[in-house]
């Protein structure tokens, strides 16, 4: 008797001949997206089509019954391709993330081969103990604390979401177990924050009338004196001030708060003072810019995310701490038939059971695209790969700012690498028809994506133009286009 | 004036050499796994060295302040490969999941080269309405309301914290603005349960000790009478019920409880029912052991993760609902900024602003990593790579309890694909030491991964083995050398 399987009975042939139809296929969608290439296509972006049309043109071919062979399989292949927004182009400027790049393709790869859980230390020893030394490299460029060090957790929200539990185990150690309880929880954040501090508040069961908001000066930083009030006042109605969120780097203005007078505060109050760096932390790389975090230091938690301002594949966020123990002391339940505590998995007294740190179990080890891209690229990479979207970021600037039908939005001098404006030529009282339909159109000729927000705090203006400057092939002609096809699709206004 | 960043400015030319430099190492890394291969290389699965080895040996040359040259790359890599466990060889049997194959390579390739956040439709066209339409289908196999759909979390453990959200949100809707208040939630689970249902408790400020634990019966199925006796306790001292985990395919013994029982006692409290099916929920893939869901259709969630018992890459993870506009009720905040609610982004009235369902915002697309997986193996395949791996297993049974020195622990007709046991030659009254012994040994031959356990319920035996048989390219002659090489190590005992 013989039991056998006929599936992944060829392997190595199964994936080699898969990687040579796929490798063309993958050079050639990237080398569109370039616009120094011979085969450089206008349109590689990719235009707007309505669910229902790629529901149809991706579905309709693909029966999941029987198994597909291996040219139906790049025929949809190819319309993933051919339908999804193609990051590689320049004209992507619509999120706080860009394309990948070489070595990040390499990692993916990598982990895929590999195939580790990095949750407990015996099927993952090298991965887990790259996350332990990457996330306390990353950690001691914002903290001085020498046991300080971070985990990955999917997304930056996730990474929020983790730090308000570890607020309330550190400072109420009983809700572990007996849950909220009595506690009349009080989170504070700006009007500017990023929605997964409300979303952490209701996951947490605090609820989202709990979390105060505090107001902002013009450039969009959180006003101190308000904070103070807030807090006061949230006291006198019987809460327990728990949590403040700050923003370094906000969603809409990448704007920076201010972390030493926060610190301050947090200090007097008894408050974790949590730092969301997801997108604006990572300018700790570069010497000309790291002078916004000033205050960091003094954090009981931060979260900054690799796959934004660093390049590295989505997704890639980490949450450090001061003390790295404090995971575990914050999430432990050293559930017996997967936490073995064995000895010799520690032998240098940290912790590479990973997924006991966490809310979590299986886990992706995304720390090691990160580890990656930082060897190839080294600290001087990622510090030119700041500064050269800094002085693109500031070449856009001066150049909308020449042409009176521009104006900028928020702060004047905006402190990370996006720009918000209106583009008005005809001085309209409200500017959102006009900022959607130059979207659109911009879309619709598969040159650039770019986004656009209401004002985060009411104004009558309407919506505006938020575009981010945020990959190395960004130039200088790129920035002209752009701007010159905004007058142009404004000219049919 | 010309601005430009060396960083990226061949991008590929320089992604093709490092393929080109990958490609060979890959297919030799699994070469060399592979039984039926000349390279095989009996200690290719890799053995186990400690944390402070692997930090000098990976650690030790890397600079990461300078960028590194490719040759300096290569180097850090191979070391990577070396020390990992190596999951492509059938001796890996340690955990609930099993290596990559050919088509989930080809699909983390493509995911990387796409870097595609999945959050909002505008930048995820593609991926959005894949993960619509999959998760879909993939419901539609489990309930029967046309509504029905699914999303990803980044593993079963998030999954399964969202329908504990789910479920507070849906029955206590003031929960999501006002918090927990003065409800003194109670979530029950049997002793078997996944430790992520205590931490769901912990997360959502429900508090461990909210979570009232059941008494299984000798085969580890929840015991149905003691459930409602502790459903009654509870309400005679104040709690409100909130929500029921049942598992299907527990940790430890892979057991199902019965569910059409617990649907008709959660119906009658009104608590909601949650599947965790993370390990065992895709046998319904199988017309041989789907009987095992029978009543699964009446759940109000069910976690099931096809990065588990149908081989696709880690993590992927699905929380399925009966109606998949749930996952906005329980988590949307309509945070203007990102979910513009464009009518036209959802034309046929589903949502594709994906991350809107969420707690989190930025997303991989775990859910293509499947859809690639279906459309090429097919049902059939799933079917065949199940009913294959049962059959290795219930092999693998019949020629233990051939020989005395073996005793199953748990249920004597396991449900799922792990088999718990001991082997006690020496007929000793604690098996610890033995299995550990045993365990280790079998490691460090670079020959087999497998776990042990203590049980979860306490018994005086000790720890067993639990092993795990969940890949087509295992076969009865790789079974015959597990055990020979069990035998051989017990006889140094």
């Amino acid at each position: 008797m013989t039991i056998e399987s006929s599936l992944e009975s060829n392997r190595v042939q199964e994936l080699d001949d898969l990687l040579t139809e796929l490798k063309p296929k993958i050079l050639s969608y990237i080398d569109q997206a370039d616009p120094k290439s011979s085969q450089y296509n206008l349109k590689s972006l990719g235009t707007y089509h309505p669910p229902s049309f790629l529901k149809k043109e991706l579905t309709q071919e693909s029966n999941l019954d029987q198994p597909c062979n291996q040219k139906e399989l790049f025929k949809v292949i190819d319309k993933v391709l051919q339908f999804s927004v193609n990051t590689w182009n320049p004209g992507f400027l619509d999120k706080l993330y860009a394309s990948n790049n070489p070595i990040g393709v390499v990692s993916d790869i990598l982990l895929s081969v590999l195939n580790t859980n990095s949750h407990v230390y015996t099927v993952s020893p090298v991965l887990s103990v790259i996350e332990n030394h990457i996330g306390k490299k990353y950690a001691k460029l914002f903290f001085k604390q020498e046991k300080c060090g971070g985990l990955t957790f999917s997304g930056g929200s996730w990474s929020n979401i983790t730090s308000l539990q570890v607020a309330r185990s550190l400072k109420y150690p009983d809700t572990k177990v007996k849950g909220n309880q009595n506690y009349k929880f009080a989170i504070y954040s700006s009007v500017h924050c990023h929605y997964s501090v409300v979303k952490a508040a209701i996951l947490l069961g605090i609820g989202s009338e709990n979390v105060f908001k505090v107001d902002v000066d013009e450039n969009g930083v959180m006003d101190v004196d308000h904070l103070i009030a807030v807090i006061d006042e949230t006291i006198k109605q019987g809460y327990t001030p728990l949590y403040l969120n700050s923003t370094a780097g906000t969603t809409v203005f990448g704007s920076y708060d201010p972390f030493t007078k926060l610190h301050e505060i947090c200090q007097k109050y008894n408050i974790h003072h949590h730092i969301d760096g997801s997108w604006g932390g990572n300018v700790i790389f570069s010497n000309k810019y790291k002078d916004r975090l000033e205050g960091c230091q003094f954090a009981d938690s931060i979260t900054v995310n690799p796959h934004k301002m660093l390049g590295v594949p989505t997704t890639c966020s980490f949450l450090l701490l001061p003390n790295v123990d404090n995971f575990q002391v914050a999430m432990s339940l050293q559930a017996p038939y997967l936490f073995h505590g064995r000895e010799e998995d520690n032998d240098d007294g940290e912790n590479y059971d990973l997924a006991d740190g966490t809310m979590g179990c299986g886990r992706r080890a995304d720390s090691f695209k990160f580890y990656l891209a930082w060897l190839y690229y080294g600290t001087k990479g990622f510090e030119s790969r700041i500064d050269h979207a800094f002085e693109i970021k500031q070449y856009f600037i001066d150049k909308i700012l020449s042409n009176g039908d521009f104006e900028l939005v928020g702060p004047k001098q905006p402190q990370c690498l996006q720009v918000c404006f209106y583009y008005n030529p005809n001085k309209l009282a409200n500017n959102t028809e006009t900022t959607r339909f130059i979207s659109r159109e911009l879309h619709k000729l598969g040159k650039y994506l770019v986004d656009f927000s209401p004002n985060p705090v009411n104004d009558s203006k309407g919506e505006f133009f938020r575009v981010v400057f945020n990959s190395p092939i960004l130039t200088d002609k790129v920035i002209d286009n752009l701007i010159d096809s905004i007058i142009n699709i404004g000219k049919h206004l």
